[in-house]
């Protein structure tokens, strides 16, 4: 077989556009889902009320959005009705104010009646209760079900022709009940990559996973 | 005031009007939803393995749907995961097969992965083993996610012109998360009264509670 100059000018020109593509994630319609559990973010004063003056969090795994993560610690829910939540995984790193996202389901388990909210905006929100292994925070507001929203990069924000800050609708189509989320918020930032986040009573309605998928409704 | 033979013909018109109009449930676009927490459906044999020979159900609050009435008698589910679900409400009347309806959060606590059905429809569905305070029940299949599904009348059947067996999209904006739900089944009754059937996932993803509405989406 004779290599023409042709040849290689076709593959040189063929690597180049699928290394320009591979600057962008999104390289389609599609954006990944990540499923967010009840969580807790928290301030220092409350991190040390719950587990102790100078405590630190243990960070057990790198989440997908870059330089957040699990920790080994968890905390324990409880509200009006009496009953707890066992087991709520703190997220680090440590935030200005404590916030705690749970979905509408364990909101009838504490019967507290968090109101839907863009992370970071608790003004007003729903009180909860923390209980830790060396003290109990009692958050006068700081309970939401987190809104729907994207986070992307200024990259994946030109892609799909969107700013911060904008709603765009999806369809979810890849799970078992095809629904379409309407206002779904989005994040741009360099450091975010990109990513729907939904809570576990919009993924089991729709019967999603991690790693099933939107598209950008038409 | 004097009362003219013009005001009486209009009163009269109008009264008329007003009486014609309720003989159809459906006045507008809007469906009435009604929320299914998990429930039982039993056939007489496991009614008799579950609560003893002879027993008979004791209905305590008729449903919605004529004829259909949520019985004093709860039951216990469990599955692989070796937990249970406790204090599970049986429906009846009695029917030819056991038929267990629950929702994808409930799936998770037992460990079984029941398919999205029509109800009724339970050949191949997830096995789920009964717990009775007589016997226990081990069902080879059964267990169900009810599908999406609107109840009707011939009469609103033909005031949202569709038939039995359809399937429609409805847009579910009364409640905190707008959304559109896709593949709705239209089932049609003379004794069905207009209703739209959601398990609590659908209706804890959107912030609906009973009551809450629907539109057929354009």
């Amino acid at each position: 077989m004779e290599i023409t100059t042709q040849d290689i000018a076709a593959i040189v020109k063929k690597v180049i556009s699928e290394v320009e593509t591979s600057n962008t994630t999104a390289k389609s319609n599609e954006i990944p889902v990540g499923i967010s559990n009840r969580h807790i973010h928290l301030n220092k004063d409350d991190l040390e009320t719950l587990f102790g003056k100078g405590y630190e969090l243990t960070p057990i795994k790198e989440l997908s959005q870059p330089g957040q993560y699990a920790c080994k610690e968890t905390l324990t829910l409880v509200g009006p009705s009496m009953r707890s939540i066992e087991n709520v995984r703190v997220l680090g790193p440590l935030r200005k104010a404590s916030q705690v996202e749970i979905s509408v389901t364990d909101s009838f388990v504490l019967k507290v009646k968090p109101p839907v909210r863009e992370s970071g905006k608790t003004e007003g929100s729903a009180p909860v209760t923390i209980i830790g292994p060396k003290g109990i925070v009692v958050l006068k507001e700081g309970c939401i079900i987190a809104n729907r929203h994207i986070h992307m990069s200024p990259a994946d924000a030109a892609h799909f022709g969107v700013k911060d800050g904008d709603y765009i609708d999806v369809d979810a189509f890849s799970g078992t009940k095809r629904t379409r989320w309407f206002d779904v918020q989005i994040r741009v930032n360099d450091a975010f990559r990109l990513e729907m986040h939904v809570d576990t009573d919009d993924a089991n309605a729709v019967g999603f996973k991690n790693g099933s998928t939107v598209t950008v409704a038409k």
